[in-house]
This record gives C-alpha cells, structure tokens and sequence, in this order.
C-alpha cells in the first residue's frame, strides 16, 4: 500500500485503517515522551490554518518535531494576501516548493481535495468545515482499541448533535469497516443523517436511534459525547432543556455502566461533568495522547 | 531542591535564587551566542499567549531553542476556540499531551497558577494580568549582580507607575530577601502599595517614598525606571506634568551620579531619553540579553 | 567581499549580484529537497513581520531549516505592544538579543534600513512599503540566468502596474547592471517612473514604453506580468478595459513567441490565465523554488 493524501474517511479500507493503526502504536513511546525520533529529520510540514483549531494544530506540530522533522506554520490564513489574492490551487503550489506536507484546515468543503489536487506532496486533511476530519476519526478508532483491546463486537453509542458534527460522520464511515452496533442518541432536530444510516445497511451492521442517555450508557460498551451548540437552535428554551438531559457524570455512569469507556473530542462545554475526571473509563484527555501516535504513525507512512 | 511551576515570586527563598542565578550564569555564553547547547534536545516548550507579548515570547522560544529544546507557539489563544470552549485546565490538559514546559501569558490574575494545578509539567507564570511577572524579577535581580557584583549593601530606586507595574511587584518580592535600601519614587496616585512596604517592614528593611528624581539618582546605585501610562489618568494635564518630571537624561545622571546603572523592562517610551543609550550604566539591553540566559536557567532547572 | 545587511537593490554592484548567484545554485540541491544541510545549524534567524506575506515569510523561513537553522516568528507585529510602545531602533536591539539575523516585513519605506542602523547583526528587507524588495528581484534575476542560461542580450518586458509596483523598481535597478533591452507595457497611469528610464540612461540601455502586449510578447525573450490593482483607478470601467488587456493566455504566447519565458511575483488574479500553467515556458512555480535557493544563498552568505 501506498498512502499519498489523507482526505476523507472515504478513502480507507479496513486493512488501510489497521496499518495506521499499527504504525501508531509503534510511535506511541514517542508521543508519551519516552523515546526521542529522528525518523522525519529533514522533512518539514506546512500547517496551513484557514480557521483556528490550536488543538489540531499543536497535536499535528508535536508529533512532526517528536519525529526530528521541522514546521512553517500559518495560522490566520483567512486574513492574508495570499487567501484573498489566489486559488488553493496556487497556494498549494507555492507552498508545495518549501514543504514536504501540507496539513490543512479550512472552512469550505473540498478544500483540502482543491489542494491535493494541485500539487505531487501529500496533503493532510485537518477538518474542511462541514465536511471531514479524518485523523480525528482514526484517533478515535485507536482509543477504541486501546482501550478495550478490539473493536469488533463493541457496541458505541454517539451522544449530542450527530447532525452537524463531521467528527461523528467521519467515525461512523470508520465503523462500517467493523462488526459493531451504533446506538445514535440525539434530539430530534440532531439526528444522525440518513445517508450514514444507510451506509450501515449495506454493511448490514446493527444500530439504533434512541433519545435517552440511561438507556445508551446501559447497552454500550463507549459512549462518544459531543458538544450540542446553542446556535442551532430557534427556541432557547428547547436548546436548554436538551442540553441538560445530554450530560454525562460520574454518578450516572458508575451507577450504570461503571466500565464503560467514555469519550469526547474536546473541547467540552458542560456535556462531561467534572466528576468524570477521575473516572477510570473517561478516556478523552487519552484522546489527544492517542492523537499524537496517531498523527505520528501517518506523517510517518506518507513521508515513505 | 526540585523546582516544578514557575508561577510566583513568593514561592522562591533566597537560596532559589541563587540556584537560578547560578544556572543562568552557567548558559550565559548560550545566551550570548557564543556556544551551542543541546541541554534540552527532544524537549518541546508550549508558548501559550492569550495576549501579546512578544518580546517575553521570543525570549523564551530563544532560550529553548539556542539549548537544543523545540517549541510550539500559540499566539492569540484569546480568539481561539480552545479558549472560549473550555476551562484553563482543560486547555493545559491538552498541551500537556504535547509538551513538556508550558509558558503562559494571560489577563487574568491566578491563570498560570490554575493550568499549573491541573497538570504534572511544569507551568512558567510569563505574566498573570496584573498579577506577578516572576522571570522579569529574575532577570532583573540577575543583571543588577552582574553589573555591581552584588546585591546585599545596595540602594536601589523604582522610578514611575509604582501601584499598578506587576514587575516592580514582583521585583520588591525577590529584593527583600537581601539587604538592600530601595526608595521609591513616584507621584501620589501611583505609589507603591502598602502592603509590599509591610513586607519590607516585616524583613526591617530601610526604604522611602519621595516624588524628587534628582535625589533619588543621588542616593542610589541602581535606578530602576518604568512607564507611567496615560490611562491612568484622569486630568490629562497632571499626566502630561509628571510624564516629563520622570525622564532619565543623560544630563542628569552624568551630573548627579555618573557610576548608576539604569534599568528598565522595556518598552520605553521616553521616560529614557535616547542620549541614555550610549552611557555606561545603561543596562536595559542587557537586561534583555541577561533575560534569555535567567530563562535558559530555570527551564534546565525544571527539566530535570 | 563582506555582505552584511540586504536593505536595497541599490547596494549591489553586478560582482554581488553574481556572488550571490553562485552561491543560490550551490545551494538548490538542498532548495529542491534533494539534500539536507546543516551549515545554519545554531543560528536562529528573527521574522518580523509588520504586515502579513505568508509567502515570503515561508521561503525565509524554509530556506534557514533547510540548512539546519532555527527561526523565531513575529507576525501580525502591527497590532503588538512591541510595536505601539516604541521605535523601531529599540526592538531592532531587543531583537538582536535573540537572533543571528533580521528579516523584516514593514508598510513604511526606510524601516528596515531604520532597524539595519541600530544592530550589528544583519537585517533583511522583505519589503519595506512602496520601497525595495531586494530578494524578490535577486531570485527574479536568478531565474531568468536559470532559464535562458544568460542575462546579457536578452529582452525583457514588464508588463501591468510599472508605477506602483517595489518588485519592478528592485527588478530594473538589478537589470541596469546587465546588457539588457527592456520593453515596458502599461497603461499611461500606470507607466514607470522617470527615474528608473534615468537610470537606463545612465547606463546606455535601450528600452521602450508601449502598450501593446502582442507586440511585447513578440520582441522579448522574458515577459514579466504584474498584477493591476483596482484602487489605483477612479474609473472603474477603465480599470475593467484594461485589466482584459493585460492577460497573459496559452493562446497569445503560444502563437506568438513559444521559446518566451513568462514571470510573475505571486500571486496572479487573473493577469496569467489558468491554461499557461502546462506552457512550458511558464516560470512563475519555478520563482517561489528559486526563491528558497536565493534565500539560502543570502542567508549564508551572510551569516560567514
């Protein structure tokens, strides 16, 4: 196999998604600052930010210069000559002549294709606004398996706003690849899209649409929570109500569920309680570790 | 000793800062570009700066850098997500997945004390609102040594904006574990607080308060000069009187105490007029200079 | 020779120009990503950026990790308290603290000659308003002697806004050392100044004024296109008309002059359309790649 760009979790077959994760874990005492790397020496990312994610950015940085490798960063793209005065086309062609990738984020759909499209050095996608984010969602799948050793078997139940969330859409295209069960708990106005329900038929895999957290936490094996915005909603009074009954705490797991992993790709606004921190399955900030490896294990494979 | 957070000037003894003035006397032929360090290679500093502060920044990145270590920066963490998203701890959590040191500037009194709380790396307090500014103290205690060869025996003067200054704070802190004489000079509305005289006090340490600059540049050895901003005032005709009553001239001092030496943190916006620069006791630059060897000091200290 | 600071296209005899030259091929290997180097390894090279150019700011900074050298990064400098607190000769000398060498961005002509004065480390003007953008017109030189393998007999056009344009300024003022003819095609507001025909003068060089583009394309052997801002024009509809005269197509160039070789600062809105980029004449990519080598070669040389 041969990795070039990392677009969208479309791309991926299962045995692509194993390799990733193989290569991770062997990064992982690199990203647990246990090992020094020199294997990116020499090879230097562009992080190209149209949009602000510090958290991406960091992570995608840390497991460059982990590895030896360098980075020229532009962050507020969105304000430059160069965003306002060219096609993506033409900046990935410029910058294509300083780096050895291009890691970016960028509020349009498409954009990181646009980008791939013009230039022979692989392109990272970082989250391309409604779209994908697809190392997001390979991170996600390791956590999994690290945490509970397979994947296979498990049943996940994806908590918040499934409808708007790309990190739950690139998640689930990830998990079709294996035998798992989906429980989707959302408000009405949050459903998950029919279109990923669908995906699941044709895979024949199991899931369900439920609205109550008690009844998820009991039936699954990971709980993901994701943030429910304000802004999608008209009436307050609704958005508030919801927000509520959307709110994972230790009193509720451990009464439940006490082994259940729980998940979340952060930032949280109130959807975790802060109880849940010494809760031994609260698996997010292990998340961003994992993001790390993960990051690691696929500069790594596109830079062969 | 093990030195962990960097956050106060109240957590040091006098034997810490010695220990640090030790280690930054040690990197000062780094500092001063004259040899190579590869002390803190494979270690990454985090820059977190929720307000600007770019020569503090640079130093820093210098210090880490020129001693082999790397950096990921963070400028403009006010308008990212990740600030408005998510609590203090939660961010320092993340960074703490990717860094071994985080440096943090931030408005709020208390902010580096509360990421320190919450993570095992050690957190750099790089200016805490109008809180403390522990490594300016440092650096400024450092260059008083070097330039008089001691600190016990000296009159030391703090000229300008006395009340509202975190450095001078944080400087009359580390002062009173020596014995000196400080005098203070400043107008009515922007004395020293009390309660740094209490502490001065409390160590029966001899100091006074005048308003006369020329008697201050008389008696002291050291002239220590700061900005008076005009926001603080509400009669702008009062401000525009004791901007120019606080000028250091080269006039003056030559005439009045030519072996002073005259300090400032930078930036000066005429308190030091500009024949200063060529006089001998002019230290503000190499402040800045001994600011990168004080900072390569503490962050060998605390990666050990 | 003994290079120092890079301020104006006007410093540079042709014995410089050619140094510097050689220096930039020796260094393309490394440029193209062919070889590592390490002859920067522990300088640490300061961008100060003043005004945002992410392009150039990138082939800078590319250009010194390229060679093993380390960068600290200040973007977005106009709105820092750095800035607003004090002159540009005072942070020149808190930079040199820090840094080996300079690079500046500023919107005022003379800043970086401002910083130059004050530091004994080299400052690198990256453009200074309307006035020079000497590396620009290095590298611009730089690719015409790559591509045609000479610069003495050619013809050479410029070609949009020869007024307001800094690229074309530094540009002729390199050229005037060299045996060359050039054609200049703008709009009569548009024209270049009477100075720089002065200088050609001086020289003995021929040129001429037209503003046909077919009879440009068709005398020179280099087309150098430029872009037409509309707030130079009142009238929006002359700038429109002209605007679709200044184009650069497939069509024209090929029918035309085949063997041309076609330039461009970056980035194009529209004066080079999309189907050029296959013509095997078109250089524009092959700029920003000449760029890191000219930048490495500078950076090298200055640094001896």
């Amino acid at each position: 196999m041969k990795f070039t760009d990392i677009l969208s979790t479309e791309q991926f077959k299962r045995s692509d998604i194993e390799l990733i994760m193989k290569f991770a874990a062997k990064f992982e005492p690199y990203a647990q600052k246990k090992k020094q790397g020199a294997m990116l020496a020499g090879k230097i990312m562009a992080s190209l930010f149209y949009e602000p994610s510090t958290r991406t950015r960091l992570s995608f940085e840390t497991a460059m210069k982990r590895l030896g490798g360098d980075v020229i960063t532009a962050v507020g793209m969105e304000y430059s000559s160069i965003a306002k005065g060219e096609t993506l086309a033409d900046t990935a062609r410029t910058i294509e002549k300083f780096a050895d990738v291009i890691v970016v984020r960028h509020p349009l759909i498409g954009s990181a294709r646009e980008m791939a499209e013009a230039v022979k050095i692989p392109v990272i996608n970082a989250g391309d606004g409604a779209g994908e984010h697809p190392t997001q969602a390979l991170l996600d799948i390791y956590t999994i398996k690290k945490e509970r050793g397979k994947i296979d078997g498990l049943t996940i139940a994806m908590v918040g706003d499934l409808k708007h969330s790309r990190t739950i859409h690139s998640f689930v295209n990830l998990l079709r690849h294996y035998d798992v069960k989906l429980i989707f708990v959302a408000p009405d106005e949050l459903k998950i899209p029919k279109e990923y329900l669908k995906k699941l038929d044709e895979k024949r895999l199991k899931y369900e649409e439920i609205s109550d957290l008690r009844l998820a936490c009991k039936k699954s094996d990971v709980i993901y929570m994701t943030r429910i915005q304000k802004e999608r909603f008209s009436n307050l009074r609704e958005y508030e109500q919801l927000k509520n009954s959307y709110v994972m705490s230790r009193g509720l797991i451990e009464k439940i569920n006490p082994k259940a992993i729980v998940m979340h790709p952060l930032p949280r606004v109130g959807e975790i309680s802060l109880d849940m921190d010494d809760f031994k399955g609260s698996a997010y900030f292990r998340q961003v570790e994992n993001g790390v490896a993960v990051r690691m294990g696929i500069l790594s494979l596109i830079s062969q």
